[in-house]
């Protein structure tokens, strides 16, 4: 389930496939075109209704229920970087690591068995919409790993950030649970312990601002 | 009320007025030394009394209740560089900007009116026992940016962050509110409007987000 106007319009934007769309009569009526284009059905509600209907009171023009993705390994093409989530248990923020992949040219994101689900409507609406153009696939990480020769880790003993080689024909870069880090088993895949600098006395970062630093720092370079 | 074994001793070694400290008997006895020497008084609990008192569920080995600060402008040095929030309306946020302040050195936030409560729990809990160290000051933002000369601001269309000269006397980065940016007021007293640059598709990036990825770019050069 798809939840507010900004979110539905992306939805009806992506390849997902939609079973249902529920809006006000504005918001079907300035999505005409493209509900007729899919041959979405699409119920006319109030906003009280909508508000109700959802697990969100505001933002409620729209609602919409899709079908999941098989869980299938995205393409990846050479030099493309791509995510590795190891235990994000937070809904919120595999969200907002979504949205920020997004927005740093990310396409794909694997995810250990134990990530927050990729659907929950909290992971929904924390992705602002970049849900429909980001991949996440949910794999043992030592096995994804292990085919891959250059990982990066972010852990709290590694070399600079700001000074990482980063591989030009791309790479994996692994981000540890919200509480515990990167875990034995996939640390021992990590090719590059890499480090964000600290200037204060935090002891460290929330998972979802660290890969947010890590990928500026990536896309400085590449 | 702080919440948490962690978040209890960043409190006992802050300077905030506690009043009562409830704890397992483990946490007790592993911080008698600080309790006797602060005067506070400590009451045993069940880890089940203490999470059916607290807002949480988990990591319930103590609670405190302490005083609030008085609201006051905290001391700025030359060469600090404070941090100005404009409507950031959710308190998981604003714990989350306070964290990332405390790593990357900054201690002053000044806060818009409209900005979450510092003392939310939720914000206490995001903040992960930085809010001991870092001091929220809220004030009406166009009136305490008046006398202020460098002030950076995070829009979608300014300059690069990654190129930003940032001054080496100190000055202000505001952050904007999480739907609508930076309020006009406010805009006007921005003399660098500064931008992360993008790679893919999001439309723009969680206020915590952008907070660190612009702090991460000072930090390289100040």
């Amino acid at each position: 389930m798809v939840e507010g106007a900004k979110s539905v319009a992306e939805l009806l934007a992506s390849d997902f496939v939609i079973e249902t769309v529920v809006g006000t009569d504005v918001f079907l009526a300035s999505h005409a075109k493209v509900l007729g284009e899919r041959g979405v059905e699409a119920v006319a509600a109030s906003e009280i209704e909508l508000a109700a209907a959802g697990s969100y009171q505001t933002n409620q023009a729209a609602l919409a229920v899709a079908r999941m993705r098989p869980n299938q390994l995205p393409q990846i093409a050479s030099g493309d970087y791509v995510l590795v989530l190891d235990d994000i248990r937070d809904p919120g923020n595999l969200g907002t690591i979504v949205r920020t992949a997004d927005w740093y040219g990310i396409a794909a994101i694997i995810a250990s068995p134990e990530t927050a689900d990729f659907y929950n409507p909290k992971t929904i609406a924390a992705s602002m919409g970049s849900f429909a153009r980001v991949q996440v696939y949910y794999a043992a990480l030592p096995d994804f790993l292990s085919s891959r020769h250059v990982v990066y880790g972010a852990f709290l003993d590694g070399t600079d950030v700001r000074t990482t080689h980063w591989n030009t024909a791309g790479g994996c870069i692994v981000i540890g649970n919200e509480a515990n880090g990167i875990s034995t088993d996939v640390a021992r895949c990590v090719s590059h312990r890499i480090t964000i600098p600290r200037t204060g006395r935090a002891e460290s970062l929330n998972a979802a601002i660290a890969t947010a630093v890590v990928l500026d720092n990536l896309r400085r370079s590449l």
